[in-house]
């Protein structure tokens, strides 16, 4: 084991962080559809949309040729903190499996966040700073994006305002206080500070709150308040961008080990992780210079790709901001209380949408329960207590691995493990105690969400 | 930026990890002196702690003479999940205090117990494993050791029983899901179900608990249950030397570097991770081969170095282990409530005693808010929420990265920083409202303490 020739973990040389991000869009032959203007339905130009977001990263959103964005000097700088994240060789779990697959996963777990969202909110927080704006609004459901960008706030001094999920901001108490500790302010959503959130407390009394919801009242606050503007932490083509660093690490640490890659499989909510993750290697297969299976995991309580319809759609509750072409269950959906963490979001990036739609990447759903039971197991062999979210793709993991047993195939298996679950004990608890159900909408449900679709040619 | 000569982080390779720990002690002149039997006052012998520890471990706890241990595969390969650590150039801080100081801190925090713990409670977990035994019983006060002992017995296969001191219990009730996720019992002591336990309530009634008495719960349960061995996360000889791989990976990283540090600061609760920490460089220093400033920093609240006596005493409540000559405050000392985190125990390591007697280490104390406010201070430019207890050391270095703006001087100033503060929100929370205060014992209540200390020749 001393002497053995792959070490557990992999953590790249500290020149070899990627410098550039990776744009999935220029090489896309079918591009993902453009974002509409609610009202016209036309697509949207960058000065519509700069009342909302900050001009970089408008530029960002928009682009879909450049393949190579270089990563700005004060970025790079923060991406010292906590990258190279390490890609770890999941020997205790092969083990524990009997597998004859090789299990990796790229941990991005270790940094306050808790996540992998940190990379895109450092990215965000830049361009806010560098176009001389005061502060910006968010919203957050399980608390990463939150705690992320309340972070990066800090170190660039922007105020934060977040709009967090009510059902996780009850769930999750000590999660305002990190948020705190980075000087952010945080409020549960819906709240009666802005008129959207009023509007959805009347209309759903004791509502426990959605993403979209929260998003609306963030875009609200954003746009009426001077020197403001709204960021996101997932779903966008901009989060996609700057969440490839995930992939192009992961690719060159393999690289540099002399492993390819077989299955690749991430969780998916709005898409930020799993987009990042397989950036470089959808890239590869989309330039027909490799193949790989990739597959989404997303919640069985909040199933877009797999449950849902490819189809233009308002991105929040309260339809204030563009439309976008995406697998969704409906602007209106919300998970069952009962679900725990995120990937409780209603609808899919639309680059993982046209994707998965032109046949490129594979989608499977987990029961929560499943999911805790898998979280367990890998705790106690790997010794990382996983978030909600990231297990998911542990999941499907372990499936793909015992696949290998049946058959005897020795594939290369490669996860992303966002992040950890040290905010989400109030769930594991629910776990332990037998307490936690698998609600998974009917199809009569899915279908009235379906209806109230907007129509567009 | 991008080129520096010194990265932001220094992960030595895989096969650089330390092979061997080393034994502070072989090196000392004058060695700490033994336990001894509390009824014969002489030196405990093996046979007479046999009852207490695993086999192996009383002889690395008798052991002053053997330089190097072996670390067993076994325990090397656990070591692979959450090592090497990360020694970090705090280039952040440096910055934000405009020291010409160079700052490093060796970061034991990016794994699920949270600290430095884990080095240790793999060794002892696999000692009891090997030793045949059915399980083990301790005590935790912040709860970390607690979780590190957890995830190692679910490891090994190992029954847990955890005494946590019940201040810590009420304020930490996520660590309890935590521990138990890796399936560890979790008692608030003092509990109604040990002797020890039922008398404490009943003299001390509403107690808050205390290291000294968690500590005599855990040994009468160990003892009195076959197949149960009592451990324990600090104090001891062979914690220190399990905890050498910290000091020994700092040592390798600053010569990969080119790097001598000049101040080496450490907390110290009961010294595991300072006594680890500092095992090379101190073992430099008795050997002639180089000098160090040696820095343990404590609780104002809990102060055995700086204003507790150097004498036999009680290492806990029931006075049911042996006694330990060690810097200690008195065996029932227990600090005020609203002492937050650990570094709670009113003891001091044997050999960090005698080092400190001999004037080979310096000792400070730090104030609550003051600690408080440079973990808040260290969070926001390093990015890293750390534990309470870690924050003490947090404050010594800045306060010698300031001192070095005065004088100019640089100096290269190594601090651990033993881990992070995700389960301490309720303190945290408490510091951004005001409402933390800081009791320092007076003279006099330390005077009666002192007065209970067993008279020995």
């Amino acid at each position: 084991m001393k002497n053995q020739q792959i070490p557990y973990k992999t953590y790249l040389e500290f020149n070899e962080i990627p410098k550039q991000w990776y744009n999935l869009r220029a090489d896309m032959k079918n591009k993902p559809a453009p974002l509409l203007n609610p009202g016209t339905h036309q697509p949207m130009k960058a000065e519509e949309l700069a009342p909302v977001f900050c001009e970089e990263l408008i530029k960002q959103e928009l682009d879909n040729d450049t393949p190579y964005f270089d990563i700005p000097d004060e970025i790079y700088e923060f991406y010292q903190m906590f990258r190279p994240s390490p890609l770890v060789r999941a020997y205790f779990l092969e083990k524990k499996l009997g597998t004859p697959a090789k299990i990796y996963y790229k941990f991005e777990g270790n940094n306050t966040s808790g996540s992998h969202k940190l990379n895109s909110a450092v990215a965000q927080a830049y361009y806010a700073k560098k176009q001389g704006l005061k502060g910006v609004t968010t919203e957050t459901g399980a608390g990463q994006w939150g705690t992320a960008l309340s972070m990066a706030c800090s170190f660039f001094g922007l105020d934060c305002k977040v709009y967090m999920v009510k059902v996780s901001y009850e769930q999750k108490p000590f999660r305002r206080e990190v948020m705190r500790t980075y000087g952010a302010s945080v409020v549960p959503s819906p709240s009666n500070e802005t008129n959207i959130g009023r509007k959805i407390n009347a209309e759903h009394p004791g509502t426990t709150g959605s993403l979209g919801c929260a998003i609306s009242e963030a875009v609200e606050v954003a746009t009426s308040t001077p020197g403001y503007r709204y960021v996101l932490g997932s779903v966008l083509n901009q989060v996609l961008l700057h969440q490839s660093i995930i992939g192009l690490e992961t690719k060159a640490a393999l690289d540099k080990l002399g492993e390819k890659a077989d299955i690749i499989i991430g969780c998916a909510g709005g898409g930020s992780n799993l987009g990042g993750l397989i950036a470089p290697f959808m890239g590869e297969k989309l330039r027909g210079e490799a193949d790989y299976r990739i597959i989404a995991v997303e919640p069985a309580s909040c199933p877009s790709l797999t449950r849902g319809v490819y189809a233009y759609d308002f991105c929040d509750t309260g339809m204030v901001c563009p439309l976008a072409k995406m697998y969704t269950l409906g602007s209106d959906f919300i998970p069952a209380p009962n679900h725990a963490g995120g990937l409780r979001y209603h609808g899919m990036s639309s680059i993982l949408s046209q994707l998965y739609d032109d046949g490129l990447m594979e989608a499977v759903s987990a029961k929560q329960t499943d999911v805790f039971e898998a979280a367990e197991l890998f705790a106690r062999v790997e010794g990382i207590l996983p978030a909600p979210e990231s297990s998911h793709a542990i999941k499907a993991a372990v499936d793909e691995a015992l696949k290998c047993k049946e058959t005897g195939e020795e594939k290369t298996i490669v996860f992303g493990l966002t992040g950890t679950g040290y905010f989400d004990m109030v769930a594991y608890e629910k776990f332990h105690d037998g307490k936690m159900d698998d609600y998974i909408p009917t199809d009569e449900e899915l279908a009235a969400y379906r209806e109230k679709l907007p129509k567009i040619d």
